[in-house]
């Protein structure tokens, strides 16, 4: 039933030779990759205004300057990224990137980054998603918090079932959302410079300036907008998830996003600054520029599409992080269980952890976007900075054709991300951005850790000795009698099955009882020896433990199997009436060498 | 550690022959199982003006001709009981007597009654003793919840330390408590009669009337001022916690507490009548009087001492919840877990259940008392009924000295209570009392199927065979083989030294590891096949159990010991980082005849 259900949510299990028909055309990676970066349209425009609007309503008349600064940043990551694309077709992630070239520990900065990235994609786009539908359904607004884990867990269904139906999910809303959004903005454009008459966004009238216009505001500004280009790094880790040929189906396909991005960004920005549009949690600069250019069916297609489209855009990292924990498992610094893809090919357990943890951070921000931002921008800029750097050092050591260019481009990518990751800590750390710093390098020393410990169980576990023959070891067994039934002689015929020498121990907690069973037993079977532990404070398990560690000191070298009857009752809801000591003895012996525990199993019928 | 903790909370361990020892004398009874009795005067007369005073502030004159039959009743109750604990020095538990007299399913209904009891006493005090705090600490008002899983959890505590330490921490809460309300009682009383000049309490106008002045309301004022007398079986249930001679320091004690508690309830009620009460949230009668009678110290002593009595009153259900549930369980009807006493003496696992399940209820109804109370009085009167009606039977068949009188005593108490539950059910059913009426049949339904079940195992354990030889039985062995390096080689050995039959099986999730492990494997012990099982779908556990299956029903006589090699990092937060599949194939195999599963441990030392 458990199975059916799982088929039902899931769908029907895929053998691994469907790998090949579950890889992405191009216009569906735009609605599994592109996602992240298109919908941040939503949050970005609205990060520039918070900070600039710090400093009173006639600052705002920066926030197109700024907008234009992000877009030629936008350009030369996307230039960047291009390259990196065509010089790992096989997934060229910021981790293979910098590891690559820059060695191991700036490989894992990297991956460590990124996986912090992805998981506040996932929290920032599906709260900014419930924050769009709150635009126009008011009463949603104080159940945030439920609908956005709503929203993951949908995610986390659509991802277990696989990629491609997942790219197929997505496609209708991102490209109305395109439609819908580029309309606006046309729309938009045409009336305020040829038909005029844009009235004034409807809002509260702007705060009061607190701050001066101090060149530390705008690059806090800066620094908010900057979240316009997270996602966009998602193609190039990706890779291999498209249809051949990969590289350049990937390239184009991110020179498209990345086209379609600053148009759709610069748009918004300049016409936010037009309308007067001032950000709140009840409506962004989108949804004030929609009603106050096309309040109407326009505005309430471009509402829906990106309340969806944001919903959605968290896909991105249900595609990047488990393929990235599986990249770093593979390499054994990460638990190998994120190796395994599921049933249906998904990289299951990387999609279940990052859901969970999205979870977990939307309710401790209780689903405030503008809280989850500051933590946001760091870990992809450090990402970008990384590549870029490590692309710089790849062209010089491969030197193809152009390859002075290329560094160049790259050189320049770098210096420019560099920059803008500066920027960002700087002006987002106290918000937020040092729980990225703190975590970073915790992450770092534990992929370190990860990876140490698996060298050592290897290196201890290579030693596979000769050939084993029957009988190389004789073991001895250990049976805890707590009274003489059948499940008792059970395990003694067992245990007789498995060894010469058996030993029966019952720890008196009763002086009465034990009497009682001394007879009995000596009656039943007189050739096996009944020890009795006394336990004058009634404790059960902490007797029998030292007993057995006294019985296995004396030869140590032998094994010693604890051989524990457990009466398994006919009806699981029977289990609670039946003690399970043998649970607690497998804990209380776990790092004890020399010590087997086996549970006998005496299974009722009636 | 963890048994230093655990000794610095609960104290060191008491051996079995210290159970003497830990027997009460008769001030400390009062304390031990008093103080649930005694404390109902902090809620009782609120109860009866709950519901007077729906039918306006005239109908509160009726409140002490109300109190004063709830007192006949409770005098009638105590004279019956005292009869009970003569005729049962061993502990004359509603169980006990109704079962013996009446039979099992009486006797059932008796056991579940009380635990229902048990419970919400725990629920009520608590609650109310936050509730008297807030009358003089108004800012705890919003911690109510939090304040009261706290008490709970702290009577957890002290109650697994032991019974004798419970009763010594509250003896002085107990005697401040009777001595200082008292001291109010005899204040306010002089001041009515001689002194005069008894101001009004202070509180909102008396509410209006909504209601007619019904005998069902009266009826219903009854209902909720018999909470009064809740408690008052725990002596003749506890009986052989006293000291020497039990029965007689049981009577004295109980006769002692109940006339305290008649002149405590009525001079409360008297004089709550007197200066106008209004109970409220913030305020019950006791605080109300207290103000008007002596608004300075004594009322805060007052408050204080009912605070921490009532936060204490619980204990009676920490004492009695326990001993119940071990009586039960050692006839069968309870998990037989709830017998054992812990460390230091108590019955941990009935102390334990009582506090959890007490948490949940408060957590459910949000620490309001007077929400609990509906809950509350049934199971008390229900109890009362049966055992005086379990009594009159006693009488009839044992025919001692006087037995005529003490038939006819007993006789009028089971008359009395009957006629009391009858009220409480019908006035308090849809306030909450239908759930009592809904859980008491339902636990007696789960006694019963559990007493069934034990009957059943005890049936299919009882017959042990002849007495065991070496290889009666001859068993196979399976390990489940994922590569080959020493854990493998570690558990082929040890399946060598227990059986001549080894089969290794690999799940081909993956066509390259595959082949590369046949040949190692052919290297290393071509004596013992590997089998190969393919995955298509990438499972492991579920064609491993399928295998496992087929190969136990080719002989299904034999027992079929699947050896799973489980490697166990030297540091438990390694853990994570590798497979718990032996776990998972336990459970899967769990209900499978003729199948045990071994985890062969090695042990990682680095």
């Amino acid at each position: 039933m458990a199975r059916s259900l799982q088929h039902m949510l899931l769908g029907r299990p895929l053998p691994t030779t469907a790998m090949l028909e579950e890889r992405l055309t191009r216009p569906r990676a735009i609605g599994a990759f592109g996602l992240d970066a298109l919908s941040s349209v939503a949050y970005a425009p609205d990060e520039i205004l918070y900070a600039l609007l710090l400093a009173g309503a006639a600052a705002a008349r920066l926030s197109l300057p700024i907008a234009v600064a992000i877009t030629a940043l936008l350009l030369i990551v996307t230039v960047s990224y291009r390259q990196t694309i065509f010089a790992y077709p096989h997934g060229g992630g910021s981790f293979t990137v910098a590891r690559e070239n820059l060695g191991r520990i700036p490989g894992l900065v990297a991956a460590a980054a990124l996986m912090v990235d992805y998981l506040t994609v996932v929290a920032v786009s599906v709260t900014a998603g419930v924050q769009a539908i709150v635009a126009f359904v008011p009463a949603l607004d104080t159940h945030r918090v439920s609908a956005s884990v709503a929203g993951i867990l949908l995610l986390m269904v659509v991802n277990l079932r696989g990629i491609r139906e997942a790219g197929a999910i997505f496609v209708l809303p991102t490209y109305l959302f395109i439609g819908s959004l580029g309309a606006l903005v046309v729309w938009g454009l045409l009336r305020v410079t040829v038909l005029g008459g844009v009235p004034q966004a409807v809002h509260a009238a702007p705060p009061p300036a607190v701050e001066a216009l101090t060149p530390f505001l705008v690059l806090h500004a800066f620094a908010g907008g900057c979240t316009a280009m997270t996602g966009i790094e998602a193609i190039a880790n990706g890779v291999p998830a498209f249809k051949r040929p990969e590289a350049r189906n990937a390239a184009t396909t991110l020179s498209i996003l990345a086209g379609i991005l600053a148009v759709l960004f610069l748009g918004v920005t300049y016409l936010g600054q037009h309308v007067g549009a001032v950000p709140t949690a009840q409506a962004n600069v989108v949804a004030q520029v929609g009603r106050a250019v096309a309040d109407g069916p326009l505005f309430y297609l471009v509402q829906l599409s990106a309340a969806v489209v944001l919903l959605l855009a968290a896909n991105t990292s249900f595609n990047g992080f488990p393929l990235l924990a599986a990249t770093i498992a593979r390499d054994g610094y990460f638990p190998h269980q994120f190796t395994k893809r599921g049933q249906r090919l998904a990289y299951s357990n990387g999609i279940i952890v990052i859901g969970a943890l999205a979870i977990a951070l939307v309710v401790v921000f209780r689903g405030s976007t503008h809280a989850l931002i500051p933590l946001f921008a760091v870990g992809v800029f450090l990402c970008f900075t990384l590549s870029q750097a490590g692309m710089v050092r790849h062209w010089r050591r491969t030197r193809g054709p152009w390859w002075r260019l290329k560094l160049a481009v790259n050189g320049i990518g770098a210096l420019a991300t560099g920059l803008a990751t500066m920027v960002v800590v700087v002006a987002k750390f106290a918000a937020g951005a040092w729980l990225v710093v703190l975590l970073v390098p915790l992450l770092v020393l534990n992929f370190l850790a990860i990876h140490a410990h698996y060298q050592r169980a290897r290196e201890e576990l290579a030693n596979v000795g000769p050939s084993p023959e029957p009988h190389d070891v004789r073991h001895r067994t250990l049976i805890p009698v707590h009274k003489l039934n059948r499940a008792t002689a059970e395990a003694v015929r067992y245990a007789l099955s498995a060894s010469d020498s058996v030993i029966a121990v019952h720890i008196d907690d009763d002086g009465d009882e034990t009497r009682q069973l001394q007879r009995a037993w000596q009656a039943w079977c007189p050739s096996i020896p009944l020890r009795i532990v006394p336990s004058p404070y009634r404790e059960v398990l902490d007797p029998l433990v030292d007993y057995i560690l006294r019985v296995q000191a004396e030869e140590p070298r032998q094994p010693l199997t604890v051989m524990v009857p457990e009466v398994i009752p006919h009806r699981w809801w029977e289990e609670p009436l039946h003690n399970q000591s043998a649970f607690g003895l497998e804990l209380a012996l776990r790092y004890k060498d020399g010590i087997v525990v086996t549970t006998v199993p005496i299974r009722l019928h009636r």
